[in-house]
């Protein structure tokens, strides 16, 4: 238990922290190419770096060559030659025959392709021996450099056949070899340390305890520093140990071009990071205003060979460390491979929702994004730090610039992709309430070369999205109290004027889902009101959540009398993720999810889980692929064999574009 | 000599050799991925395909942990806590000190972050040992779960991280490693045999003679199944022998997943591809209606297994290979891998010059791309199969479908892209006339961000294109005749309505080029009507032919006296090429380009080479570094170190934006 704090950390605005990390590479001696490699000319060349310029050293074709299959001969000799009036030219002596590449005999200066040549023999009838005619007859005049390649057609010696800088392409290679080399002289790869350092990790594959975390950071750090053209080295896990990191990153610093010391950059009791480059070398920065990320570290340390290394202090959280990848890693291998710098597509997209940032930081948001209707909407995810789902889910990214406090919803930002804009545009948004079988479905769609997003915000949160054209489509089970009926009165409500499909999806059990054994003892909604029975609840408009209220309506049940009445989660994992830690003993949710989580399920009712897709995007092939699934054996009964479910109805319309 | 035709060539459409390949395929068993393959959880998983879906092991977090450093305490006893009213706590009683990521104690709901807390010793004064304080003092009431990372915030266990057909990011590896894997199922990469087959082939890296050609196809093959996540073979050159050929396609039949046939796939006597095919399996396609690159052929072989083994004859000229990769190979690896094809980014531009297709063919033809002004403009390459440098330059592909006789100048057409969006808006577009100080220009201009991206089409077409808003600039060296002034009266003339900046480039020499030891005795122009010279001529319009005609203008010389006048290149290293390969005896052109090939040179004249720049570019960044580089001794050095350069007057401004 300790208390001290580093006195380091204070967030400084991203620029000026990467004008003052260039700066003081500039003072090292660091920027710039940091290698230079003879390789052979081969396919693993592939994606290096051209550290100088490639000048052609032959020309190509080195000769005059044929351009066709056919005769070689002197255009002189055929002037006149008219389809009514051919002309004949002796073989050997007027004219010889020649491959596609073969040299251009010193004195022919064109070429006439073999289809248009008629072989005759010694008497002038059409040859026999269409091998080895004995003249040729021709009906067309030539002029001369007729289906001729002249020599340096393609390349012409002492040419400029690519800068230097330039990442090398499979016709790059091509043009490499054409123009008269073998080796290529390339952008030695730098080589980046990877240091995980933290008394909590655990090596992948290795079982993890309670307290125990499994060490990724170093592995997606290295997957990127591998993308980005670098050489990752990683370390083994350091535990939190002043001395013992200082040993680990003085000997990365002897090793390698870059080091990448992760985690302990915060300012806890254990972050050690800063204090160990300010003992190494130089601490230039400790923490940067951006979000996620801000507790980066930027140094340069002293080697025992006099040369300078950089570092950068990572911060713990993935989603940060990912981030400083990006923001710090990508451009400085950038410099040292002497390319540019690789930037993602940028796509103009409307907000689904309200934003607000802080207004001293770089603000990095992820979104998932995708073209409905005619407009390409971005929908921002959630911004933890620590959910690298988060970044996995994400189609891009949105910067909002320190001095911007918000973007209201429905106005256009610019998302950096991570995707390509094509996926945009196969992508099927479906927002609404959220169901097990809907990740089944995103796997069975992706096989069919369609994305399915999907937005979890409860059924009435998808019905408002549809109204607001933000969706394709939205998973409905809402009840109602008045008439039993599920879901279409609500289209009536909240989509009076959107003609709408809505088709049936599964029947699913709801129930209770309480730990192994039932602890508690509980059996049915009024058990919810024992005091020492806690529970956790869905948020409001979810239609779990209608469903609750209006059995515990029925019962007389008031919400204030239920402990965690208050407490949401957004989707039946989350509920049962819940209650298998203890945080609940209790919480309505999917037989599936009961199960996933190995708890105990209490069934209280049957309900209709419907999709609700506005009639305007039924033409086109987007959907298609989700209509066939609905109709597809196989699927369906990969559906069933989940528990709980019911496919029965599957497919079923139930309004057909009547409103 | 052979007149042999091969009796198969037919092309059909595209699409249906798609769909017959694609059938034969399907028939054999040969769809979907080609096998599955476990590997560790590493960086090296980068890029692989995934083979099944990723289901969660585990959750992540695994335990609710804290979200911050700070104190673990019970939310109900901080209850009344305000600035003005602070509660106190007693350490390991009522709360402990708790690392960002430690588990919460079973006991406590919140986390306070440590900032918000005052260490307090035994009597209540400011603790002296902040790392051991007795009491903590706080001023804010919390909530339960307050700066708490709930079990499962980040991946529920059974939840779906990852869709089938997946290709690897980095942070995708680290929400596999974050939900309990340590190893993946992966699609096998298909090996892919590449087979070069040609007497006149050499390999990379060998003198190549008269008649001999460098064999780089395979590389290109090689680089191309590499890039689409194959695992490329390369045969050696098997010259032009049936039975030979036989057998190493055998061989390769029965080690691969794929067999390229390179070249010997058109009708010519030596083309034994077609012939290989039928011998060892079944010709499905022989010629395909796309240009460049038609003699396709599509095969089945069968192996001695009993496996069928699917074999792509590819063309032997360079563009029709690789665009024969694009088209047929990477769909059918795609296929094997399970994941989704890799499609090119499109953009809508402009196509700069009328382009005419044969109904019959899908077209693809190479452009050049780059933003002018506020268009995205595209202009078309030279459309020959043999020059692998149209591809290098290339920006993209557009595709002139079956039935699209032409497109217009001005018209929209879709452009795929080679390169990222990004790079078309740093694209310093530079139409007219050639000079070889803009090799050495776009290599300076690359190292400053920009792409230097230049058509040659002499100086007055640089005029003409400057002012249809074609081009941010032009080089011009246009004499006019009656005043012996440079380039300005041509402006007046070509854009009497568009304010440019003239700015001297270069002073240079022109001159005759002849061959070493100068054997024709060459001395003059008058030299040129003598009947035992031939002369190689530029383009109309190019300054150097402007040049040309008005010094015979001033001898009375008639261009019908010159043999060879009719004979036109667009670039001073075309026309040193035509003197060096014998093909003339003599063109008007450039020291360096007489230097470059090692050409004798008789000068004839000094002229100034200047930058015609319409003003409406001047402003904004783009051109910014071609000024720099101007100003820049370094830059200005190397220029001068060429032949015949003259640097004096680099970059005075001889018309400022006044007309």
């Amino acid at each position: 238990m300790v208390l001290s704090k580093s006195v380091y950390l204070h967030d400084i605005p991203l620029d000026v922290a990467q004008s003052r990390f260039r700066q003081a590479l500039e003072d090292s001696g660091l920027t710039g190419i940091c290698g230079v490699e003879e390789i052979p000319l081969d396919e693993h060349a592939l994606g290096r770096v051209l550290a100088e310029p490639v000048w052609a050293r032959i020309s190509s074709p080195h000769y005059h060559s044929s351009a066709m299959d056919g005769y070689a001969l002197r255009a002189e000799e055929t002037i006149g030659a008219m389809p009514t009036h051919p002309i004949t030219l002796r073989v050997d002596d007027q004219t010889v025959y020649i491959d596609t590449g073969d040299p251009l005999p010193d004195w022919a200066n064109a070429v006439i392709p073999i289809e248009q040549v008629e072989a005759l023999d010694q008497n002038g009838a059409v040859s026999r021996d269409a091998r080895h005619p004995y003249l040729i007859r021709i009906r067309t005049t030539l002029t001369p450099w007729m289906h001729i390649r002249p020599m340096g057609e393609d390349i012409v010696a002492t040419q400029l056949v690519l800068p230097a800088g330039r990442e090398l392409r499979p016709v790059d290679l091509g043009a490499v070899a054409a123009s008269g080399h073998s080796r290529l002289r390339v952008a030695r790869k730098p080589i980046v340390a990877i240091l995980p350092t933290g008394t909590e990790l655990v090596p992948i594959g290795q079982e993890v305890h309670r307290g125990e975390i499994v060490e990724y950071n170093s592995l997606v750090l290295a997957a990127q520093v591998l993308d980005w053209g670098g050489e990752p080295r990683r370390y083994l896990i350091v535990p939190d140990d002043f001395e013992l990191i200082c040993q680990q990153v003085q000997k990365a610093a002897e090793e390698c071009d870059l080091v990448l010391l992760n985690a302990g950059s915060s300012a806890g009791s254990e972050d050690y990071s800063a204090k160990v480059v300010d003992e190494l070398g130089e601490l230039l920065v400790h923490g940067v205003a951006v979000r996620p990320g801000h507790p980066v570290i930027l140094g340069m340390l002293h080697s025992s060979n006099k040369k300078k290394v950089p570092i950068i202090g990572v911060p713990g959280y993935p989603v940060s460390a990912a981030l400083t990848g990006e923001i710090f890693i990508e451009p400085l291998l950038a410099s040292w491979l002497g390319r540019q710098r690789h930037v993602n597509v940028e796509v103009s997209a409307l907000l689904t929702r309200k934003l607000v940032s802080p207004a001293g930081d770089d603000d990095f948001i992820r979104v998932v994004a995708g073209r409905v209707g005619d407009r390409l909407l971005a929908a921002p995810l959630p911004r933890g730090a620590g959910t690298i789902t988060s970044l996995v889910r994400a189609d891009g990214i949105v910067v909002l610039g320190r001095g911007v406090q918000g973007v209201e919803a429905g106005s256009p930002v610019k998302v950096r992709l991570y995707c390509s804009p094509e996926e945009l545009e196969r992508t099927i948004f479906a927002i609404g309430s959220h169901d097990m079988t809907l990740d089944l479905l995103a796997q069975h769609l992706s096989e069919r070369g369609r994305r399915f997003v999907s937005a979890n915000v409860g059924s009435q949160g998808g019905l408002v999205a549809l109204r607001r054209e933000e969706a394709h489509l939205a998973g409905s089970h809402l009840l109602d109290p008045q008439t039993g009926e599920y879901n279409i009165p609500y289209l009536r409500e909240y989509l009076p004027d959107i003609p709408v499909k809505l088709v049936a999806w599964v029947g699913r059990e709801q129930g209770l889902l309480v730990r192994k054994g039932n602890p508690k003892n509980i059996h049915s909604l009024t058990d919810l009101t024992r005091p020492e029975v806690s529970f956790v609840n869905r948020q409001r408009g979810s239609g779990t959540r209608v469903l609750l209220d209006y059995q515990l309506g029925k019962l007389g049940i008031l919400p204030e009398d239920i402990k965690g009445y208050e407490s949401e989660e957004y989707t039946h994992l989350a509920v049962a993720a819940a209650v298998a830690s203890g945080r609940a003993d209790c919480g309505l949710g999917v037989t599936a999810a009961a199960q996933a989580l190995d708890l105990d399920f209490i069934p209280i009712y049957n309900e209709r889980y419907d999709l609700v897709i506005p009639c305007q995007y039924l033409s086109g092939p987007l959907l298609q692929p989700l209509f066939d699934l609905m109709m597809d054996n196989h699927f369906r009964q990969s559906v069933a064999a989940m528990p709980g479910y019911d496919v029965s109805r599957m497919g079923e319309i139930i309004v057909d574009c009547k409103f």
